[in-house]
This record gives structure tokens, sequence and C-alpha cells, in this order.
């Protein structure tokens, strides 16, 4: 390994580690022997629906080594946003969620209120009284001050018609991440981004996305772990995610891995606007 | 009535002739009176999830005098784009449709087949075996040539992925309409941009918008009424589609309606950009 860094930055979902329940040649061994070297590790990814305590469970079933603490994903990172730098005072301190379980988990750890999210009686059809009484606000709850958008595998007209009236009512506007497609058996799926489009559509907000590449998930990081940015490297497959994400935070260096989203080609031709300090075609090349 | 058109396109749904069940006043007799004085009448809308069957019911309902083939909605005029434009050629010949009945029944209406829309079956949870399915390819019909997205009240992850697996293989992208709000009990809701805003973000690609302001909409209408532009006005209460469909169409005259979605301080002040050619406050006022 030729970076001569303390911290490695790593995503810890799809394209890095593994691809679904296929995970990479020598993973657990790489891992291991960067812990041997002294690294501290930190696994950044940008999936909303899974909890800390979620991915603790698929890191034991890949056997590979990793404590919950060292994961930080973007449900966690919204959730210490709301939490530690919005500090809702109450009444109006709840969350209004457009996601799974793992937003709902991580709001839960930092004592944050929420309604919404995996609430099954909101899956069902819109009726004339739910026009009427969202319209008057009867069925709006005055304690949202939050809307917070993740990937919501259960979509439903009657949720984008509370968020659309939440956030026209002035609430904030905030997204997990808005990444466009969710990558899965070796295709393109929808991703949390198709979850705040149709609120962008309709209310021509935009929402603050607290995932990669923004920087105020680095900034919540860095709030945890205290680490030195020069001596970190963010290890990632997406160029306009992981990458982008460790060069305005200003890491000591990128790894591009190439068993994920980007190809080489996008990075090493003239005019490439993402281009990371080194790159390996799969993570395991880092044994030797 | 100050106009001396012979036709007069109007808009068909809330804003001009009622709001909900509520018709505003003297609209029967409006009508009646346009009649009896020789203008044709051609009610556009761009409520895609309605057919023009569905419409007469409503106008018969609400007392209106009204024939179904007077009635031209976007579901309509996208299904007439795709049988008399498009003219697509078996076996490629079928539309995944994100949208409800009125979209179907005027698929039919024109002989096209399609897929998708109503069908309860999509209406689940994704599995492991949909990713996989969707990524090789065997759970998508290769019949489909076309993606057409209405407003939809029943989104599903599973239909946002099959939609976005078609658009990646080729599919054409088209919309009844992409107006971003649906105006309903006195307030606004996620109109059918919202249908195929996911999409959008997951494909980066755009739909062709078939409703008004679409002039594609406009050359439908023309291909069916055999009207003299210049002898039309365009009735209307939103200027961003009624009114600038009527200015880009370059119809004789554009009326606005203060009943609906515009005010009439947006197009009297300096600097508007859509302006009609006359507003009253209310339809029935043409009476005197």
């Amino acid at each position: 390994m030729a970076m001569p860094l303390y911290d490695s930055i790593k995503r810890a979902a799809t394209g890095v580690l593994w691809s679904g329940d296929h995970l990479f040649p020598r993973i657990p061994e790489t891992i291991d022997m960067l812990r041997s070297k002294g690294k501290q590790l930190v696994f950044v990814t940008n999936n909303s629906t899974k909890s800390r305590a979620d991915y603790k469970k698929k890191f034991d079933k890949m056997g590979i080594s990793a404590q919950e603490e060292e994961v930080f994903g973007s449900s966690y990172s919204a959730a210490i946003y709301i939490s530690r730098i919005l500090k809702l005072q109450p009444p109006k301190d709840k969350v209004f969620v457009l996601g799974e379980t793992g937003v709902e988990q991580e709001l839960q750890s930092e004592n944050v209120r929420y309604c919404g999210g995996t609430d099954k009686s909101l899956l069902r059809d819109i009726t004339p009284e739910d026009y009427s009484s969202i319209a008057d606000g009867s069925a709006l709850d005055d304690e949202v001050a939050v809307v917070l958008t993740g990937l919501d595998f259960h979509p439903s007209y009657l949720k984008y018609s509370l968020g659309m009236a939440y956030l026209n009512r002035g609430a904030k506007f905030l997204a997990t991440n808005i990444d466009s497609s969710l990558p899965s058996a070796g295709s393109l799926f929808p991703g949390a981004g198709s979850t705040s489009a149709p609120l962008i559509t309709a209310t021509k907000k935009e929402p603050l996305a607290l995932g990669k590449p923004s920087q105020a998930m680095m900034d919540a990081i860095e709030g945890k772990f205290q680490f030195d940015r020069k001596k970190a490297c963010m290890i990632g497959d997406r160029l306009n995610t992981d990458i982008q994400f460790g060069i305005e935070g200003k890491l000591g260096g990128t790894l591009c891995v190439l068993t994920g989203v980007s190809k080489k080609e996008e990075f090493l031709g003239r005019g490439a606007e993402v281009v990371p300090s080194a790159y390996v075609d799969q993570l395991g090349d880092l044994l030797g």
C-alpha cells in the first residue's frame, strides 16, 4: 500500500467491498491488513435504508471485521444534522420521513421525533376527505418542522401529498442523499434521488442533501472521529460521489476501485472533471 | 362577449368550469349561450387520469351540455401521438404505462397495446428475484417501445424500476403532461410531473410532454377539429399552461379566468412573461 495515510475513509456498500451478496476477492484480509498497520477505518455509505446496526450484521455475515461505530451512513448523517445543527425546539421538533427503517432507527438514536416513514396507514389510496383535510391543515401534524427523504421502497401519492403540504407550510427540506441510481444485480435501479424528485417537482424547492458528496457529511464525520484530513484517504467506486467527496473535503488522497460504477476511461481521459489520486482494479490488490 | 371568434378552446377541469364538485356560477348557461352563437367548443384538459367518457359523465353530472367528442385530454393526445405520429410497428409496439385508467382507455381507443398501468401485480414490494430478472432483462417485455407517464395515484418502486430499465434499453419517453401540481380542495397536490420526476432523475432523460402547453397537443387538436386558429380563443386559468398554449399556438385570442390558479397581478404587472388578450373574473361574466 503506497499511501502513507493514517485514516482510511471507505465506502461500505456495493462497489467497493461487495455487490449484493457477492464479496469481492480478499476483502476480509485487506481490511485486517489495514487494521494491522494502525489505520482507522470508517465505512461511509449513502445507503439510507439500512442503519448502522443493519450494516454491522451485513459485515458479520460477510466475514469482515467491523464495529457498528465505524459505520457512517447518510441516515445517521441526517440524524446528526437535525439533532446537532438544526437543534429543533419542542413542540415543533418532528421530522416527516419518506424512507425506510434505516432513517427511522438513526433518528431514534439521536432522540429525534418523527412521523411518516414506515407507517403503513399511509400506504392507501388518497380519498376526497384526505384532499380536504390536507388542504385545510387538519391532517397535518403541527409539530413537523422538517421533511426528510431517503430511498423509499414504498412510495404513495398520500405520502407525496403530505410531504408537499409540509414543505409548502415552510418545513425544511432535507435528503439523506440524492443518488440518481442504486446499483443492484449488476444493473442500475432508482436511487434515493427518485424519492425526493416528486417533491422537488411539486414544490420547486431543493433539499439539502446530507450524503456524499455533501460536505455536511464530511463535517459530521470529522465531528465524530476527529481525524486529520491530510492523513485520510477516501476509497470509493463512484467519481461523482465518493471521489468528489474526498477531493472537496481536501483529504490527503482518493483511491478509485474499479469494481463498481465508474470506469477508468472516465478519469484517465483529457477533460475529466473528477480525477482520483490513484486507482486499483479491486480493493484486494492493496495486499500486493 | 367581445371576441369575434368562431372556435372556443376551453379548459375542462378545475379552475374554469368547476373546482372539485363545486360548479362556478352560471356555467351551463354560458356554455349554452356560446353554442347558440354558433361557437364550436373543445374542452382541453391536462388531466390524464380521466378518459373522455369519464369527462362526459362529469359534464352530465354538472348539468353542462357537452359531447364526448368535444373533450380533448392529455391521455387522448398521447394516444393519438403514439398511434398516428410514432406509428409503432409490431411486434415492438407496446407502451409501458405509469398512470391510471384514463391513459389505458385512450390507448385502447387508438388500438395501442400497453402493459403496466393499473396492473395490480406491480403494487408489491420489489424482491431479490425482481432485481435479477430486471437486470438480466427476463422480466422485461421485449415488445415495449415507449414508456408513457401520466398522473399515477399508485406509484411503486417496482414500477419505477421497470420504467427505468425500459428507458435505459432505448424506449421512447413520453408524458401525458408534466404539470407540477394538481389543484384540489382549494390547495395544491402533486401533479403528473411527480410521476415522471423519479424516472427523469434516475435516467437523466426528459420526456416529450403531450399536454398543454406542448404544441404537439395543439397539432393533434387541429388534426381532429380542422378549425381556423385565427378564429379560435383559448380560455383558461393557468398562464403557464393554458394561456401559453394559446399564444404559442397563434390562436386569435386568449382569455384568462380568475377562478383558478393564476392571479391577475401575475400578468398585469410590468415584465409579465405570459399575458392573455383579455380576462374576466369568472367565465359566467361572458353572459354580461
